[in-house]
């Protein structure tokens, strides 16, 4: 009788400390890239959660221990943007500090942490006949992440990514590129002394064809996460051939109702616009309904300016302006657009039915909210707007993977197949169904 | 205080009674259709399980009532095929017969028997805050079916789509087009019948280029599922901008392990091949190791050629070739090609590795089987096959909605994301976070 079994750990050690020699990162074609990524996935997808848990210890000590080659190297990009002209806000997402590294291992050791989502049984039957049937989670293999400016993220989706037994191809911005091939070079360190593939993390390096060859490579990689702005999601999901999860771009409303408690809503209002204006849960859209506009639009004006929030309103908002509270006139495209600052777009809606409207022709699906204490106009606004995340009397700044205790989040989904809304570690696999039974045939 | 409420029973039948006054079919732009639909489906994602249910029933009588229609239409479709020269394997697939219209409406009665996915609480808690979180199942929106000849397809996803509270854009073969359009005339009937939306269903006629605009609708159709053969899938799937759910294609394995019961493994080798021939979860590739093809080859190739079944082998199975049980030089192509026939490649491996790198090779992720008595042979296969399903001593034709107990079935994900396996009514759904608060707000 043959006996195959599976490689033990001196075979897994031998093979990726061989990997470990090898050029750290991207001077191969994503083919190359990606075929070490599936080989590395294979081995994943067998690591139990000491194994993986113990392999992003080492990732973060590894992290720890680099810390002045990374900064040294972000030296280096933040140089060539401040150079280069770029923007102080972008320069900012750049900019490491030892306490920004700190935050990328505390991330990692984090995630260890928490629940192993492979291997749990989704569900599971006997049939009739005795053969058993159970869906079980599996990863989903080899996971291309494109990201912007910030270098953290090549932590966090390494980390997320390995958690959930899958192999991380990273195309990170090459305005980080030394910052991120330093970071990545001191988690391949991490995965080898921890035993496990060093190809589970590849940075992808290389012109910006290097993307294009990313998303025809169906078949090699099994999903693709853009992370960043609208235009960088929007041009991956309309090129990729690989399956996209489409993630974060947030044109999120708030709708002040008939029967809001309006003290509520001015709070609710103040946190979900001002607590962090940059993030794609924030709330770029105001709606009232006409009725209790008069007593609340000069009252938001007036909290809103205080905080510094530039409002942009319809001809209705405007006649409540003041002096101290000024109003811009708001066009079409205002509506259209996330902000990400400290700026709203405010709008009079004459009945719930209008607000659902205006959000139907302009919200991203991402977090929709009400303030009322109708119970009707509630349960409508609940059903009938179509978002990853409805609200009632609370702030949309709650629809966020740790807010909901996820403990981890790769994104926020605003597509229906897959995952919707916060996407954390059971959201980065898939299912396999495992059918055992004693030689059952079909009748 | 503005009532806002939701659409009384009269008002959506009147609304519907208007719809079923325009143009029954296919006479708009595929822009035009999705609008409809995506109206209709605004109203359907609201109808409780009693009204979907109701208006199945009525789809069913409305189907019962146009017997005579539907296969006068359908014998002129069938004309046109003989004429064209259709292979009888087709024009079998077209034709319809007053066994397959009962066929269909018992699909429709026993889909209105089935629990309805929407409003399902997939999870929910509270944060300690008190903000509680659900998790809900609501419909996907717009569904695009784009599939080959038969015509009972037209009943099933449109009542498939119904009862997961999606409207339906059916696109059917130009082969089908008049059968298809009496299908969709009396389903539209009923639906009106029983007060939801005739735009809930709506077959999409026209030339090629109208299933080009179909993959180019993104953020009109939610999703498209092709059914069919190989070409189309891999067709949609390529040149789609609106996510597509890949199902059906398998090219599925059988490996007779050394340690398998070799009784047993002629069994599920007849039925997985022979059963049903035609469909994706039949088998199509048979592996043997080395250490018992002297025991296992000469008798399995008696039973297949006396099932009538054409082996495809490799130079070590040709070795047992006789003159009752011929064996024809199998190529690569066969090993990567799904047959849907009496036909099945089979070769000789020397472990359990090379028959996991085998599948890896020509495998399309269907389904795929051990025949072992060996505990962990039978683990590691599960473990490394990349497949929605893995089967352990039981015939691959139990991966399949009805055999699985779910009722109903809009084919098998091949894919990884959103569903894998056999899809029934809960995933033809996606889900949507609602989040309930007194005010909160985020520190």
């Amino acid at each position: 009788m043959t006996q195959d079994r599976g490689p033990s750990t001196s075979e897994l050690a031998a093979r990726t400390s061989c990997d470990s020699h090898q050029a750290p990162t991207g001077q191969h074609t994503v083919s190359e890239q990606a075929a070490r990524a599936r080989r590395a996935a294979r081995i994943l997808a067998r690591a139990n959660r000491g194994a993986k848990d113990n392999a992003l210890h080492e990732m973060a000590d590894a992290v720890d221990d680099a810390v002045r080659q990374i900064l040294t190297a972000n030296a280096e990009d933040v140089a060539a943007a401040e150079q280069g002209g770029t923007s102080e806000a972008l320069v900012d997402r750049l900019r490491l500090t030892e306490e920004r590294v700190a935050g990328m291992t505390a991330g990692l050791r984090s995630l260890a942490g928490l629940p192993d989502p492979v291997g749990d049984v989704v569900r599971g039957w006997t049939n009739p006949n005795g053969v058993q049937v159970r869906q079980v989670r599996v990863p989903l293999g080899v996971v291309g992440i494109i990201y912007e400016a910030r270098p953290n993220v090549t932590a966090d989706a390494a980390g997320i990514c390995l958690k959930s037994g899958n192999a991380a191809l990273l195309r990170g911005s090459s305005s980080a590129t030394h910052s991120n091939a330093a970071i990545t070079e001191a988690l391949r360190r991490g995965l080898t002394q921890a035993g496990l593939p060093a190809d589970s993390v590849q940075l992808v390096r290389g012109p910006r064809s290097v993307t294009d060859e990313l998303m025809a490579a169906r078949g090699q990689v099994d999903v693709l996460i853009p992370r960043g702005g609208a235009g960088l999601i929007s041009h991956v999901v309309a090129n990729s051939q690989v399956p996209v999860i489409e993630t974060g771009v947030g044109n999120c409303h708030l709708y002040v109702d008939a029967d809001a408690d309006l003290s509520m809503a001015i709070d609710i209002l103040l946190n979900a616009k001002t607590q962090r204006p940059s993030v794609c849960n924030a709330v770029e859209t105001l709606l009232v309904h006409r009725e209790i506009a008069e007593d609340f639009v000069p009252e938001a004006l007036k909290q809103l300016a205080d905080a510094g929030v530039t409002v942009h309103g319809d001809a209705l908002v405007a006649i409540h302006a003041s002096p101290a509270t000024p109003v811009v006139p708001a066009t079409d495209e205002d509506f259209a657009t996330e902000y990400n600052s400290l700026d709203i777009a405010v709008a009079e809606v004459d009945s719930l039915d209008q607000a659902i409207a205006h959000i139907r022709r302009y919200g991203t699906g991402h977090s929709e909210t009400i303030i009322t204490d109708s119970q009707p106009a509630a349960q409508r606004f609940v059903a009938e707007i179509d978002a990853a995340a409805v609200l009632v009397n609370a702030s949309s700044r709650f629809v966020d993977g740790g807010e909901f205790g996820f403990g981890a989040e790769i994104g926020i989904s605003t597509q229906k197949l897959h995952a919707r809304g916060p996407m954390a570690l059971p959201e980065m696999t898939t299912t396999k169904y495992v059918v055992t039974g004693s030689g059952q045939t079909r009748a």
